[in-house]
């Protein structure tokens, strides 16, 4: 027998032994919570074979509401060993497909000032698990909820990570530089018609201006909601999946964590 | 004793064995070639105590040339289970901390049209090798190796991928559009004063043309030469190390290498 069969033998034995007996359990739960008096409804999700706490991700939905793709990405994030939290953005259950229908869901939101109030009601939904390591916490969002999760950044969130995927971009304002306290990684698609290049310049000189710890990366081809396996499907010119972002744009936000979580 | 606990000593054990059984063991050797009538001398190192051919990568040193900076990094690269080699750009064990000589010796390959062709030359020693599994080679490059990697994928190339480090950016000529055959990942320093935006624009533009598989990364505050721990030392402005933007770009690479040479 050579040298490498029998350390390849007491492994694989091993991992056969270690799977048998320790399936992932993952649980969901509806999590219903208020803000500013409107009634809210999250999904929380945890693998409940894990024990202690762990690291917390909130996350922010897309225009379309609280839908079936956002809450395959908080069982993924679950299934890594977070405890995950899709955020209720608007309440009353709403769920659309019709883009005049999110735009005027959204639109509430944004120009009402309510990103960060309402996303930092999620998180406090969050903070509050069993399962939730306080000190490792952070917030992804996908377009309006990358939009939604820079804005609970600005307004001081002193997360972990921040994370935008595809997220319509803006930059802090002036009075909000010397507050923000969590690095940002931008995920953005080249083609992303939805955002002025000019918009991207004045996103990186203000968070330069707030000494922000920030990276961001471009990938070609892929336009708005590039992560969304689904986008195709509503027909929106320059709305479209792109599985290479997708899937680089996934593994940019591990690498992001592993590298905040532990504290570097 | 715990479910838990007879799994992990098993693994424990199966870890220590193998361990005891099967240390790296990293060989480096001077390989003397040639290119238009130019003799070389370049680093090869890969980890002797694994069988087996595995990934080639073509590493093209910065300016200084070919001195410890690009040699602890092909180092790594063996470490990780590749096999490495960095080339010669100048011949004559030419090294030196002097930017006007530098320049000089960089000129002269860039305008002599020696790019591709000389490193080229160093990606055939490295198919030679019986460790390098050929339908796997990538190149990477450091400032003006970043520059001539990207000439080699201009040049028709059929890497499985390219990568340059905060290389100098240029865009393919027109007539190279249709030849560009290899995927391309440029790590580029946000505070880079040596790249135009008008540039990064037109290699954009021109890759997009040419269907290339890319994506870009850009690290907050890091400027030229942002990977090299040695770069401060030489107190040139706008060019200086960047412990994050390192950190983060050599572990992009090492992302990218894994999609690429799984064939994905």
């Amino acid at each position: 027998m050579s040298a490498r069969i029998l350390p390849r033998l007491t492994f694989a034995f091993a991992v056969a032994l270690a799977c048998g007996l320790a399936h992932a359990k993952v649980v969901t739960k509806s999590i219903a919570y208020e803000q500013g008096g409107t009634k809210l409804e999250g999904y929380l999700v945890y693998d409940d074979a894990k024990s202690g706490p762990r690291p917390g991700v909130l996350v922010i939905h897309e225009w379309w509401g609280l839908n079936d793709y956002v809450k395959n990405r908080t069982k993924q994030l679950a299934e890594m060993g977070y405890v995950a939290f899709a955020a209720d953005m608007y309440g009353d259950h709403k769920v659309t497909r019709d883009p005049k229908q999110a735009q005027e869901w959204s639109s509430a939101i944004e120009n009402g000032g309510l990103m960060a109030s309402r996303s930092k009601a999620g998180l406090d939904v969050l903070k509050q698990q069993a399962q939730t390591d306080k000190s490792k916490l952070a917030a992804i969002g996908f377009c309006f909820g990358g939009s939604t999760v820079l804005q609970l950044a600005y307004s001081g969130e002193p997360l972990a990570a921040t994370v935008t995927f595809h997220g319509g971009l803006m930059p802090p304002k002036e009075d909000q530089l010397s507050q923000i306290k969590t690095p940002i990684l931008i995920l953005h698609g080249a083609e992303d018609g939805f955002i002025k290049p000019e918009t991207i310049d004045q996103v990186r000189t203000s968070l330069d201006k707030a000494k922000v710890d920030w990276y961001m990366v471009t990938y070609a081809n892929a336009v708005h909601a590039f992560s969304n396996p689904d986008a195709d499907s509503f027909k929106i010119p320059g709305i479209g999946y792109n599985e290479k972002a997708a899937r680089r744009s996934w593994a940019e936000m591990q690498d992001f964590f592993k590298e905040k979580f532990a504290g570097k």
